[in-house]
Formats: structure tokens, C-alpha cells, sequence
């Protein structure tokens, strides 16, 4: 591969610059991307047909200059494949018009293989091809419990109130659902890698609204099972808002571990030890500030992070309203920052 | 006082039972305030009337048995005394016709005397004349960052974009604002406690969508004014999500530190040591499980506090569809506990 600095950063390796790209780089921060976001007209169909995809996917590769392309794509193609469809309302998000409340509905659920989510699986297919080597292609999907959090509360909340009270509720229930989502999981990942994908990344949006108790007992054991069966593909584990259980993501067998921008940088790196490389964390509101704020804030993250074992990116998805100029500014200035290599031991 | 349990633990002497009362427990969780709500029709009158934030603060304090009445009013009464109001949409929640966004509208703003709320003032009179000493009034405000970002954002939002733009690319006017607002908070909360308010809380809502980094330069320091100006009143700060912040917050010349219910508790003490009691923190969502779980839970919380220097409470206002049998059960749980105390040294 040309370029393979997010690979061999994943894996522990010592390279010439940091890596850097963009959670939701490929998305409206782009004028290509609303462009055809217009002309299609619907989010799910844009996800669904894999030569939009593939595009979509594609357009920030040169735009931004980015080291990692990222499929274009949705976390809950789970729960659709899984048998519980969504729509995207204007406004509110995913919604799901049928949602799980009992052990009959979550026996109607299948484990899905790779055929109900065989869109997505195409467009890596496509993208690869496109791609001819020169980046590499991070595949994803949502953790289990954030997925759960959907399925049971039927849209995104701000107290996920129904889904927490399954859980203090009717725990075994709970559990059911998380393996039956887990095991859909796996069988979407490996089809993703099989398919091309370098790297795969677990996004647990809603982690940050459990109790440290209840993310040990309802999620973080469902990622682990996740990352011990990619084989050797590196994994990356984001779980937004999770400080308290960073510590505990750093053992499960993940390569690579992501931090939201209120986590600080050097007490993360304190607690994960030199066990997982670290990807984040910039604040997303700096990319509207001008490029002296930018350039100032940027450096002073790659120098918290210190030099190695570091993939650079910003602690949530980039803002869609950001604007493209600041995106850039934020780029090109990990891209020629220098690092301090640490002294050769001889 | 009949019964000063919240005033003793503030103060960090030992005390027979662990106080409790919940935030927001004066408002929808009641039958009796969700009448008076349709009749009135509008927060903001009810709030700004004073024989009704009176009835409204009392309503709970039979109903429930809690430890402690809050003066039932908003923390957005501040930015109207200082010249922005603001009014409540449905389903929207506070929005400010003006936004703050220069050094001209920041002149433009009065630095706010008691007088601009008044009405809170008068009604916390009424309250301390009702409550016949028998439990403690708790007065409030929002922490300056949370008020600002209201100022500037101009409403709630999951972002903040526009008030963390601001920190970034304006800072000097950023603190000038911060400064104008925290004067108004001290003469507010002077005020209070002037009328009869036994401790004061300030709630740091917005804490935790900031970076570590950003919170001890804008949002700690003026808190710390705060406390250092309120003489010997116990001062209680909560600032939701910003587990960072802990350790800082118990240096700061508070007497109590509240905390969100995804902070783990034996952290919590640790990094706090013996200087703060600490009050919450259980999961709203426990109470809409069923008593067993209630239970459970609530003695869980209470045994791994420890005995002393806890004021029971959830990590987060009560949440409005709460079922009432699950509020009064929590209540009861913790009332009934029989604390280990620790070995008297002899």
C-alpha cells in the first residue's frame, strides 16, 4: 500500500508522520457530498445503492488529503438487517416505527449474515477497486449497546429512558438482545474485511450514558467478544463520553482506542499505558475558529499526545456547518507538523 | 431546625442518617405541579410569580419526606436580569430572542443587583416563613460557563458551537462576559441567602462539552469566585459530565460536590479526599424499574458512598415521567438505611 501510516500506527509501529482523518469526513462538510445528498434526496437510499457509496466515500480522499478513506455507510444497517427497518425523519433522525419491548419481539429478530447488509459490503468492494492502494479503508459498525439503545428506545433521546430501564429491568432480556446484535455484528465485520476493509472501527455513540457498572456488565463485554474474533485486522473502540472505562477498553483486545475531545490527552495515556495506540481528540468547535487558533490548538494536541502511537482525528464526527477552509487548516498542519522521534537506543 | 441532617453533612459533621432530596423534585414528577402548570400555562410566570414558586418549592416537601426544599425557580432568570430574556418554546425548551456575539452587546448588559430578581428572592421569604424551620431551603444558580453558553448560543443545543467558538477565537471577550456574569451570580446568591437560603448549589449544566483544558480557564475560576464570596454558607457544585474536572472542584472553597450518575463512586472519593462531601448519585432510570431494583440499587449507592459525608440524591434532575411510586420508594430506602458508622477512637 502507498500509503499505510494508519496501519502501522494501529499495529504499534513507529512511523515517519502521525496519520490523519476525519469521523464524518466523508458527509456535508463537503459541496460534492450535498450536492448529491440533494439530487438522491434520501439518506438510507444514498447508503443503500453502492455506487453512491463509493462515491461519497471517494470525495474526501482527494479534497481533504486524508490517510484513511472511511465507507460510506450507517451503524443501524443492523438492526434493518437484523429485521427492525428505520427511517431517517428531517429533524429528529433515525426512527424506527416498530421497536423491541419483549422476549417475543427479540425472538423474531434474525442473526444477520452478510446478505442483509450486501449494499454496504459492495460499496467496499467498489471502493477498494477505486482506491488502487493508495490509502487505507476503515470499515465500521455501532457497539452493541448503542445499537440496543436504538432498537428499544426507537429513535436517539436524551435519557435513552427505555432502554436503561431494560436494562435495570429485565437484565436478562437485555443480554439476549446484545448477543443476538453481537453476533450480527461479527458476521457484518468479517464480511467488511473480507471484502477489503483495513481497519475496523466500533462506534459506541451512547456509551457516555450508562453507569460505569452498567457499561462492564452490558457493553463492554459484547465489544470484547467483537475485537477477539477480527483476527488481525486492527480494531479501533470509541465510546463517546466513556472516560471511566477507558482504562478497561485499553484490555479488551482492541488495537487502537479513541477519545472524545473532553478527555485529557495525557491522563488517557496514563491509563491505557503503551498497551493501544490513542485516536483523537480535537475539539470539532476549533475548525471554526481562524487557522492561527487552528494551527495553535492542533499542535499543542500532536504535542500532548506525544510522538508515537498516535492517529490524529478530532474527538467526535466533524460538525456538518464546519467550515471546509478550517477541515483543510486542520489537515495540513499534522500533515507538516514534525515530530519529536524519541532518542535510538544504541 | 427541626431537621439540619443536608446542613450537617455539608459541613462535614457526622450526622444520624444520609440526607436526601432530589433536583428537580419540585415540578412535573407531582400531580399537584402538573395542575398547576395547565392552569398557569407558562413556566416563566410561574417562576416569576412569587406566591406560586412558593406553593410549587413546597409541594414536595410532605408529598415526598425529602430532607431539603429547592426554591423552585430557573437559572435563566440571571440573563434576564442582565438585559437578555428569554422565552420557553414547547419542545424546544429556553431560546433567546438576542444572542450575546460582541463586545457591544456585552456592554450593553447590566451587571444584575437583587433587584432584577426580585421575584425569586420574595418567594424564597415565603418559603423559609412556610417551612417553619423544619427543613433547610436550598437556593441556586447556574454556573457562569452554563449561563454564558446560553447567552451566546442563544438556546440549548447538543453542540455549543457558536458560545465554544467564542472561547477559541475571542477569549479576552469571552472572560469579559464570564466576569459580568459572575458578578451577577454573587449579588443574586448574596441575595438568597440574604432571604433565608441555607445552602446554595450551583449547576455547571454545560461542564461537560467542554475540553479539561477549556473548563479550568473558563468555567472553574468563576466558580471558584462564587464559593470564595458566599461567607459561611455551604455552596454545593455540580457539574454535570465533567469527571475531569473533580479533582479540581474539591480544591475550590466548596463544601459539597455534586456528581452525574456516570461517575464512578469510590473514584469519586478517592480523587476528592476528605475536603467535600459529595451528593448524588444514582441513575434517574433506576426509579421507573420496580421496587426490588429500586432497593437494590439505592443501598448499593449508599454502601459504596460510605458512611459519611453523603448527600443522597440521583445524578440528574428527576426526570418528569418518573413514575411517583419509584421516587417515594428510593425516598424510603434511604431513610430507612442503617448506616455502618465508623469505630469511635477512644
Amino acid at each position: 500500500m502507498e500509503n499505510d501510516l494508519l496501519l502501522r500506527v494501529a499495529r504499534g509501529e513507529v512511523a515517519e508522520r502521525k496519520p490523519v482523518w476525519l469521523m464524518r469526513q466523508a458527509g456535508r462538510i463537503l459541496p460534492q457530498y450535498r450536492k448529491l445528498s440533494e439530487q438522491v434526496g434520501n439518506f438510507i437510499t444514498m447508503v443503500k445503492t453502492p455506487e453512491i457509496a463509493c462515491e461519497v466515500t471517494l470525495q474526501p480522499v482527494d479534497e481533504l488529503g486524508v490517510d484513511a478513506a472511511i465507507i460510506f455507510s450507517d451503524i443501524l444497517v443492523i438492526p434493518e438487517a437484523m429485521g427492525l427497518p428505520y427511517e431517517m425523519e428531517k429533524n429528529k433522525g433515525p426512527v424506527f416505527p416498530k421497536v423491541i419491548t419483549s422476549a417475543a419481539d427479540i425472538d423474531q429478530l434474525r442473526i444477520a449474515d452478510e446478505s442483509g447488509v450486501g449494499y454496504t459490503i459492495e460499496a467496499i468492494k467498489l471502493v477498494k477497486r477505486e482506491l488502487h492502494q493508495k490509502i487505507p479503508l476503515i470499515g465500521f459498525a455501532g457497539a452493541p449497546w448503542t445499537i440496543f439503545a436504538y432498537m428499544v428506545e426507537g429513535s436517539g433521546s436524551k435519557t435513552f429512558t427505555h432502554a436503561k430501564s431494560m436494562l435495570y429491568a429485565q437484565p436478562q432480556l437485555a443480554h439476549r438482545l446484545l448477543h443476538k446484535i453481537t453476533q450480527s455484528t461479527i458476521h457484518y465485520l468479517k464480511a467488511q474485511i473480507q471484502a477489503g476493509a483495513d481497519l475496523v472501527q466500533i462506534f459506541d455513540t451512547w456509551a457516555g450514558i450508562l453507569s460505569p457498572q452498567q457499561y462492564r456488565q452490558f457493553a463492554l463485554p459484547y465489544i470484547s467478544q467483537i475485537c477477539a474474533a477480527m483476527g488481525q485486522t486492527p480494531v479501533t473502540v470509541f465510546a463517546k463520553g466513556a472516560v471511566f472505562a477507558l482504562q478497561d477498553i485499553a484490555r479488551i483486545p482492541c488495537n487502537v482506542v479513541g477519545l472524545d475531545w473532553t478527555i485529557d490527552r495525557r491522563y488517557a495515556r496514563q491509563v491505557t499505558g503503551n498497551k493501544v495506540a490513542l485516536q483523537g481528540n480535537l475539539d470539532p468547535c476549533v475548525l471554526f475558529a481562524d487557522k492561527t487558533v487552528i494551527e495553535k490548538e492542533t499542535k499543542q494536541m500532536l504535542a500532548e499526545f506525544g510522538p508515537i502511537g498516535h492517529i490524529v482525528n478530532l474527538g467526535h464526527g466533524v460538525y456538518p456547518d464546519t467550515p471546509l477552509d478550517g477541515v483543510k487548516c486542520f489537515i495540513d498542519t499534522v500533515k507538516s507538523y514534525q515530530p519529536e522521534l524519541p532518542p535510538l537506543t544504541t
